[in-house]
Parts: C-alpha cells; structure tokens; sequence
C-alpha cells in the first residue's frame, strides 16, 4: 500500500548532514551522534526526496536547519511555493526573509485578523506531511508535537486542493 | 474501506443543537441557519460518536461547544481522558476546571519548559482527529486550519500508542 508514518516530537539530538550532502556523509566531525535515526532526521528526509515540487503551508518558520532544506531544494530548480502567517513571517528569526531574498515564492493570508495556522507539506504533490509542527527549534527540540506522513491519494488531494485555493486567496495583486 | 475526511476551517456559523439533542432537532428557533452541513458540524458529529472512549490530547482548550460535547459524552458514561499543555490550562476561558469540575480526568506535562503541542483525539480508540486546530473559538470560527480524519489503524495506532505514553508519563503521582 502507499506511503503511511507517524513521526512523534521531540526529536533527539543528531546530525543530520549526510542528508543535504549524502556524498560527505563518512567525513562529518561534527559533536552530535551521528548515524542515528530521528524523527528530524525522518522529516527532512521526506523534505529533501522532493524532485519537482514542494508546496509548504506553515505558520511559523524560523528553523535554520529546514529553511536550509528548501534552499537546498530550491537550488536543486524544485518549483517551491510558501504560504505563512501575515504576523509571525516578521517575528525574530523568522526564515521568511531569507526564503524570499533566495527568490523563493511566499505568500501570507492578506488580512491581519485571522492566522494562517496550518502545518503541512505537499512534496511533488504525491506525499503529505501533517500535523501540529511549526517550522521552530523549539517545535523540533522540545514541545510534544506530531507529523502523519501519507501518500494515500484521498488525504493528498484535499490539502493540495486546499493549498492552490489558499494560494489563489494569498495573491497581493 | 475505512472513512477518510479531511475537514478545513475556518467554519461557517450554523445551528449544531440538533447533534447535541437529536430529538429536539425540529423545534431550533435560534437565528443561526439550521440543516448545514459545516466543518465545525462534522467535527462535533464524530466527537459525539464516541460510545466508549475519547482521549484528548490538546494545546488550548477554551470553545465552549467542544466543551458541552465532552461533559455530554462524560454525562453519558463515556470514559473521557485529557492531556493539555501545562501554560495554557489555566489562562481566562480555558475549559479545563470545567471538565475537571465536572469529574473528567485531565493531565497535563510536567515540565514547564516545554509545551504539549499536539492537537488531536481519538474516538472509540478506532477513529483519529489530527491536524492544526485548537479547541478555541478563534480556530474554529476564524482561523485557516485543518483536521484530518482516519480511521486506518496504522494511522490510528501509532497515535493511541502516543497518548497512553503521555498518560503515564503526566502523571503527577
Ligand atoms: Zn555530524
Ligand atoms: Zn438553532
């Protein structure tokens, strides 16, 4: 059958460079453990098997370790397009800025009285990722949080149907 | 094979007393629109399927209809659990001392470092509800936000694994 995970979080500590660079992944000397597969570990991994497209819809992104992820993506010509929260894209150490000076697309929901507040991922429009995880270390590092991986084509469909719709909405011109 | 749904919000405003008391369904003279089938309907509707179990594991709790929709199901002998975050518990409108009042066990995480983010419930131990959406007013009635809705038990397992985890793991004895 398809594709089905659940990924529960916090996520232990470990490296996580073999994944953006598979090639270096022997030379890594880096203090954390390596070799270790962590939920983290897992959710990149699903992130980075992105190969034409990757539509994220988050509320709040200030991780480093996955906005280097979509960079990564992005550089690799994987058509990325964000959807944000109006309120929290400008907050301290949000990545939004640095996504967009890459010429990432992002969007954001163009009132201020309502939030954005969905967490999911749709990579090449085959697999989701869903759940409670804003894109934040303390999301990955601390809090209990969840992600559901699927690629049943019935939960697929809806929350791309959703995204374009949002996208659609999220147009500022 | 099992239902699969996927509910997106914000909801649009609709009478829901006829899934609180179906026989009193006919006889609804507020000034809400009756006979809608809404998202929040939807929701509501699986929660008071339950006939035997509901565990709830949720950031923020303050809606006072998913409020009534629990006391009902502990009013009719179903056996209620809720795990909540430790902060938010105690802010103005939270349902907790309500639930707690009324006899519900509630647990919430020890530490108050972190937060217990998960935003989900399972219903009879058979059906999951996951996705973005706290148990506020704002989320329902305003916010973007998703819940999926499976009753595959390779979704629905790894969950309730999850939460009788955390169960024993808030125990404050
Ligand atoms: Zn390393
Ligand atoms: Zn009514």
């Amino acid at each position: 059958g398809p594709l089905k995970e659940v990924l529960f979080f916090p996520s232990p500590s470990a490296c996580v460079e073999h994944l953006y660079a598979p090639a270096g992944a022997l030379s890594c000397s880096c203090p954390l453990p390596h070799g270790v597969d962590t939920p983290f570990a897992r959710l990149l991994g699903h992130l980075l098997s992105a190969g034409a497209t990757l539509d994220l819809c988050v509320f709040s992104f200030s991780n480093a370790s996955l906005s280097r992820a979509v960079l990564l993506l992005h550089s690799r010509g994987v058509a990325v397009r964000v959807i944000t929260d109006r309120e929290y894209m400008t907050i301290v150490g949000s990545q939004i800025g640095t996504l967009r000076r890459a010429g990432i697309c992002v969007r954001h929901e163009l009132s201020n009285a309502v939030h954005m507040h969905h967490k999911f991922v749709l990579v090449d429009g085959k697999k989701l990722l869903t759940g409670s995880l804003n894109w934040t270390v303390t999301a990955v590092q601390s809090n209990k949080e969840n992600v559901l991986v699927t690629e049943d084509p019935d939960l697929v469909g809806p929350y791309q149907e959703e995204f374009c719709r949002l996208w659609e909405a999220s147009d500022p011109t």
